[in-house]
């Protein structure tokens, strides 16, 4: 759920998305794509978040600015990129960030 | 529901969270601070979606580092980090990153 992300600097690549109505295999691809991401050199994690209304933001982290780009020509992720302007998605944004600083805090447990 | 922000660069606090059960007061802190972040200088936007489960992603975007410290130093917004903390959750993480390219895709409309 959390990414356990290591000590800054790394970079994120932040995707926010409307849906369209229906599945068209995207539940199926959107897993593959998440079990793919993680085999990448440079990979450093995940957090992904879909509302009922069918907005959604994943941020994915990595090591350099290389790792964003090798994940972006990766030909499986191109397909499902492809399938994605054509199907899945009404609007997207994708924003590539350096991330600088980090805080977390774990309350109680 | 998206931000439509400026040209990069500028930055983003990525703020992940799991929320406790229970609403203690949150959804209407949660209104106000998003209408008091848009009256700071240097606020670009913000995308926020909280799935059923309690984990959510809100990224804000702003002109600078130094907008975001004034932010992060706001006495009201202070005390809702006060009560974030307390009562509303579990596990959160923030990040700060610098935007340094930007893409977007609104597909037919």
């Amino acid at each position: 759920m959390f990414a356990a992300t290591p000590e800054p600097p790394y970079y994120a690549v932040i995707f926010s998305s409307r849906r369209r109505a229906g599945d068209e295999g995207y539940e199926e691809m959107s897993a593959r794509m998440v079990e793919l991401a993680a085999q990448q050199p440079g990979f450093l994690g995940v957090e992904s978040v879909r509302g009922s209304d069918g907005f959604g933001i994943t941020v994915s982290y990595w090591s350099s600015g290389a790792a964003i780009a090798a994940w972006k020509a990766n030909v499986e992720h191109l397909a499902a990129q492809k399938m994605g302007r054509q199907q899945w998605y009404e609007h997207y944004e994708i924003r590539i960030a350096r991330v600088e600083r980090a805080y977390q805090r774990r309350i109680g447990g």
